[in-house]
């Protein structure tokens, strides 16, 4: 009964969240309260124009306000290497390595039967398009390591196959700085299963 | 530069919440984009209204969209009573306790020469002013058990020395189903100095 209608509505809306519980919504709204009603404004007005203004790149899907999105309307990237991810938050960490000057196409999200998600949620007519216009040379399919990722991969390299390009999946095993005792079972086996000549 | 002005300017807003980094920001941001564009809009609008109408209760300095809040403004409790706490959170912390009927006084903050925060910016004067008003006749002085908690209490305790009301401070001791082996010593200590009379 302490709350107000509109503190209560707020600490709710907070909920919506990822990650964001109860207290976690009520710390929010206390502290834009009480330290920082500019920024909660701010936060409410960009809001309002992502949800909005953002839709998704006409060729890759990723997340953009215009038709197409920055990489794939830069002719510096390599158009005809294209990188399969499952999400925009993928396309970011990918950037950030430094390791991939090519286009993306993002699948936003995975085949999840369980969830209802399947093929025709996850653009592979748009992809297939793409693939013809650009003339794609090589797909490096770059979904997660998780039983829907592989899956997605599976799928992916099904309808791939036939055109004739190159497509390859991101090696899998012991990531860098891994100690052999703490890596789990199954990475280890994948790591030994796909080894490769010592190149140096 | 996978992330477009909108996007970024998004995240950077999410980042003014408490405990937010820019990991989690973009997830937050990414997360609506992608599953939730009705929940951002309504927590935008949420957060306008509130940032623009929440203010504070004339008597006790909670927060409220009116003038009074609904504590102050209940006939049903006892206005003799009151809680002095640091913030809005204590009052519900103490409220979902079920174990006061009184009124509250919040200080939004504790004394913190540190942070620039004095005696002018807790409301002593309201407080005051307010003890006079309801014939408070008893005073019980729930800042928390901090450094800054405890001299805002002892400050609390010189203003309201020269008044004739009883003062009080919530018990400080082994919190219920503390074992003893994981007591910080401090606590300990206190827990013993303060010991009190068996009544059962």
């Amino acid at each position: 009964m302490s709350q107000t209608p509109l503190l209560k509505q707020l600490i709710d809306a907070f909920t919506c969240l990822p990650g964001v519980g109860r207290k976690s919504a009520q710390r929010m709204a206390y502290h834009l309260l009480e330290r920082n009603r500019q920024g909660g404004q701010w936060l409410s007005k960009q809001l309002a124009e992502a949800m909005e203004k953002v839709g998704h790149c006409q060729q890759c899907r990723n997340f953009t306000e215009q038709a197409l999105c920055e990489l794939c309307a830069n002719p510096k990237r390599n158009q005809q290497l294209m990188c399969i991810v499952e999400s925009p938050a993928d396309v970011s960490a990918i950037e950030h390595s430094g390791s991939f000057s090519g286009i993306y196409f993002v699948l936003m999200g995975h085949l999840s039967p369980l969830d209802g998600i399947g093929p025709e949620d996850l653009g592979f007519d748009l992809l297939l398009k793409t693939i013809k216009q650009q003339s794609v040379s090589e797909v490096i399919i770059a979904t997660g390591s998780t039983i829907e990722g592989e899956a997605t991969a599976h799928y992916i390299n099904d309808i791939l196959r036939p055109i004739n390009i190159n497509i390859t999946r991101i090696a899998q095993g012991v990531p860098m700085g891994g100690e052999l005792e703490y890596i789990d079972a199954n990475t280890l086996a994948r790591s030994i299963a796909e080894r490769r000549a010592v190149d140096y």
